[in-house]
């Protein structure tokens, strides 16, 4: 079975490729260099789809496309689908001072926080999805040399320590992105049988 | 009857003691040159009411407060509570450059927003509180040169301008600040009876 990655990351291709190639047999992923759609969802869902449906528009090859964020409780879910343009451009230290500087001093029992991650699979059969949740708190300043976006600032529930502060298998083991590819990998399997 | 405002602004206490002074017979506001609490709340009543209780404390007089800002249905009711320092500090410019680059291309039917304002009122008789919820949207760009905070940039329902561009005597006849001052009114003529 062959399923298009909604991006124009040749690393992420790779990357994920040989993660969903070990779990799921006869599967290969491919690149796409189609056209990019504008993605003006207003959820991590709608943006996952309108990704998903681009790719397969212009393939016809089932397409797989992922919207992820950090929705922090006392901002109502914000950042959001706006985690990566926060501060305004495409900047993660702006984006994680910004948070920081937004939250202030706001106590840590009011500093919930979670990574969301939606996958979506769009291909002849419909459109599925599925979103993996990775709960915590917003941490009071950075740290950590791991990750990405938002990991240095994000203490993951049962840790005192920042998501950029796990080596990275424990990360990928358990993160918001690993539980939503878990239910991928399952879907697939489930539907090859 | 005497009610303290609890600000330090003494601009406020002019402006607001004569419109509550002429709604309501025999008030008379007074200023609040105490401690000034730390706003941790986590809603505007919170907030409100941990500004009220502090001025009561220090004075032994019934003391009102006010906590407001704008609501963005897309960022989950944020800036919320963090309006007057979404931008990481108290810059009204800052501020709404920030919510716009935020909110980017999002189509208009997704820019729903709301003025909110909580007072909140403690004294020998308990505590109460009003809000005043003025509905409208984010709009694309800055205009108007009336008001202040996220005014320029917000179009209130049924109207094509922004609350900066309306004179003053209609916005403070409409505004969420003016509902919940209504109910203030409404309700201390009813306690004077």
């Amino acid at each position: 079975m062959q399923i298009v990655l909604a991006t124009h990351n040749a690393h992420k291709v790779t990357e994920l490729g040989a993660i969903l190639g070990a779990a799921v047999e006869g599967l290969e992923l491919l690149g796409y260099d189609g056209p990019e759609p504008v993605e003006d969802g207003t959820s991590y869902l709608e943006n996952a789809l309108i990704k998903a449906r681009a790719a397969y528009a212009h393939t016809g090859v089932t397409s797989m496309a992922d919207d992820s964020g950090i929705a922090v409780e006392i901002l109502g879910g914000s950042p959001g689908i706006f985690s990566a343009r926060w501060a305004g451009g495409r900047d993660n230290v702006a984006n994680r001072q910004l948070l920081l500087s937004q939250l202030g001093d706001v106590a840590q029992e009011h500093r919930a926080a979670a990574f969301v991650c939606t996958i979506a699979l769009v291909g002849p059969d419909g459109e599925t999805s599925f979103t993996g949740i990775w709960p915590g708190r917003v941490a009071t300043e950075e740290h950590g040399e791991h990750g990405f976006g938002y990991d240095p600032i994000f203490i993951p529930e049962g840790f005192e320590v920042t998501a950029a502060e796990l080596e990275p298998e424990v990360k990928n083991s358990m993160s918001h992105r690993a539980l939503a590819l878990e239910q991928l990998v399952s879907y697939l399997n489930a539907i090859a049988e």
